[in-house]
């Protein structure tokens, strides 16, 4: 296999959002020489879509996705309108940012809520709602299923299986976000990806590792090498199966990487995708 | 549907594990009219299995499974050989107390290794190993699939479709462990309990909650009604699979429940049973 291509490494800012602002991270991005970032809105929202995209252009960055869109399911209507709502504003800025997909973490169950299947049905139809504004602004809906961990509280697309049915139900303009986080441990990775890949679904690839032990269910993954997780073989499957996107590194690390200096997170990160991945 | 009936209550011993010795434990159930009783090794060594068999006898209680057999992968043949020793000592103290079931916790990545598939097929040849004394010892293996996020420590069968898909693999004489805890989140989950049903397959029921937000990756498993998991709809798949066994409780729990005095949490169990499964 070839090693992996340095202009295909994206930043997702998730993986330094304690200590640097946005203009920090695309500033750093160009001075490490990572052509893409992918952005989260509570940090586009420093400066604004707009300013931003200007800004970007700018630095000659790819913006390789913007997180996140979701959070379909709600206890009631007037809670499904304002996430349908907030979602086509997502969907403007992905657009004005020029970002290759807009990622979604559907949401889990309702407060109060024990059906999954229910929340489920209400992650169909918010997609669903939204996709003419997506298709329409050019904007890929990219569904990222989430480690079955989150099921309750962030997201109840769990596999890649469940995520490619509900792209089938769906039709064009939505995909899967793949994050080896997420679906590292599932029997049916290698056939799941080839089979996004024969559908055309295949948006974005993100890559981290999988600690052992792991000590907080959300904060506390890995940089790439110091895990479980066979990067090269996933890499294998995701670059077989046709994608030819960017490869984003995002880290959620409360204790580690969130606590270092951002520009020796980077430095890290590149040899790391070098190496390891 | 019908209420769950309390001759099918049963306590696996990990849940008042930290104040109640083996002979506690046995003397409990039967003073609190709970009918059923699982095991785990380390007590069991405490009295020893034909010790422990006279006793549980002499309070009336069926033993409806051994906690655990299984991890099978090892570094080395050395390793492998040593769990294969282990697991058949578990199947001759299963036999000893007359355990319903054996369970499988089947292991998960050997130290180093990033090779889930490898891990995987040392479980189907471990368990392929141990099989034909189970079936002399007339003792059942029940593969738990354990969730995902045991994947790389604990066990690399983490869905019931999986599970199964293992059983058609071994023959006869194995089957599966079904824990909400580790399952409930699976979109294939009704469909899965109806194949093992089909397949002959269903071997023991666990049962407790999903709690949110959940603390801690192992010890902080909710009691049933305290969490998010739809107990009685999950029951309902089961029992139209055919299962008849028993549903056993069983919470790790360190914050809570294992701090509390094992006579409430018996009482508690006993309660939420009849109310919330």
């Amino acid at each position: 296999m070839d090693a992996p291509r340095p202009e295909l490494l994206s930043l997702n800012t998730a993986t330094v959002r304690e200590k640097w602002n946005l203009a920090q991270m695309i500033e750093g991005c160009a001075r490490h020489g990572i052509r893409g970032i992918s952005l989260w809105r509570d940090k586009l929202d420093e400066l604004g879509a707009a300013e931003a995209a200007h800004m970007i252009r700018a630095h000659g960055l790819t913006v390789t996705g913007l997180c996140r869109g979701g959070m379909f399911p709600a206890t009631d209507q007037a809670g499904r309108e304002a996430s349908i709502r907030d979602n086509l504003k997502a969907i403007d800025d992905a657009a004005t940012i020029g970002a290759r997909c807009l990622v979604l973490v559907v949401g889990g169950l309702p407060a109060g809520s024990k059906d999954i299947a229910g929340a489920r049905a209400q992650v169909r139809d918010g997609i669903a709602a939204i996709l003419p504004a997506a298709c329409a602004a050019k904007v890929p809906l990219a569904i990222e299923p989430l480690h079955p961990m989150y099921a309750a509280d962030r997201a109840c697309v769990n596999t890649l299986r469940q995520a490619l049915d509900l792209c089938a139900v769906l039709g064009d303009g939505v995909g899967v976000a793949v994050d080896v986080y997420h679906v590292w441990w599932d029997p049916e990775l290698e056939d799941q990806i080839a089979r996004a890949g024969r559908e055309k679904r295949l948006l974005a690839y993100h890559i981290c590792d999988w600690l052992v032990p792991t000590t907080d269910l959300l904060l506390d993954r890995g940089m790439m090498g110091d895990g479980v997780i066979d990067l090269p073989r996933i890499r294998g499957w995701v670059e077989g199966a046709g994608y030819a996107g960017s490869h984003e590194v995002e880290i959620f690390s409360a204790g580690n990487w969130w606590k270092r200096d951002p520009d020796e997170v980077l430095e890290v990160i590149i040899q790391r995708y070098a190496s390891c991945t």
